[in-house]
């Protein structure tokens, strides 16, 4: 099965397709959608909408996986991020791949084992797992790979339910 | 000069289209787009689009105004209406749409001449100056038609500038 993780923003939209195969997952590309600053949202928005059309028609995934928002810091930066959000949902929707969204500490337990675990130990985790040399950046790509395994394993645990359980 | 006023949300998106001229504003159409709870949200994403788009086609606005977010009340309600803020910034962008964005005490000023009105009074202003029989129903379709007003009025601000100092 083949997954794309979404970790949206307005600036930057990271993404991470993998495979996931025999139990394992598998790097098969990885990147970021970045925006302007100083240009109006509604053509940052519009970037967003065509870089996600493009990916889904690059890497033809089975599945999609998004974070779950929630605003604990700054709301304005939250609108923006929502709005940017909205735009991957949409684009998900019109390509037929089926969403699921999960908590920023499901993420975190599915990759670390631990939902609260520090960003870097996410990051240091989805390098590993992922057999790659480096730490993929920006941290939004990273995240966005995250955001992938915690889908393939959330898959797996529709077969295993002990899986789930551990979370 | 023809405009589509919007009041964004993920249940109901309130619509107005007005005619301005000669400094008067007419009324065109008006409604909403709804949307059914206990859906999938990338569905009714999905619904805001195409239903923008149609609105976009039928009426050929030359220009589209929106309401700015501020979130104040519920974050979680917040974070889908933003969402469905997103997709209508989309529509417009997509038909190459002029936009731009007032604040509630914007909207306010401009059609009640107070900026800290009762909802009730930009209701009855909005029947009033559009030469309406009843006030348009839901609330959220009178409020897009008090977004095209601001809009209307900000517009001639630009010919008379001693309009925007009365705000």
């Amino acid at each position: 099965m083949r997954i794309l993780g979404i970790d949206p923003g307005l600036a930057i939209v990271g993404w991470g397709v993998i495979e996931y195969q025999n139990a394992k997952v598998l790097p098969v590309a990885y990147g970021s959608i970045r925006t302007p600053k100083d240009t109006p949202t509604e053509d940052r928005l519009s970037m967003i909408y065509d870089g996600m059309q493009q990916l889904i028609e690059r890497y033809h995934p089975d599945e999609m996986s998004i974070e779950e928002l929630f605003f604990t810091n700054n709301i304005t930066t939250g609108i923006r991020v929502a709005e940017a959000r909205g735009i991957c949902l949409l684009a998900a929707k019109q390509a037929n791949l089926p969403l699921q969204e999960y908590t920023p500490m499901q993420i975190k337990q599915a990759v670390v084992g631990y939902g609260k675990a520090e960003k870097m130990q996410v990051i240091a985790m989805v390098t590993s797992l992922l057999g790659l040399k480096e730490p993929p950046k920006p941290d939004d790509t990273a995240d966005a790979l995250a955001i992938a395994i915690c889908h393939a394993h959330s898959g797996a645990s529709r077969l295993a339910p002990y899986f789930n359980k551990r979370l």
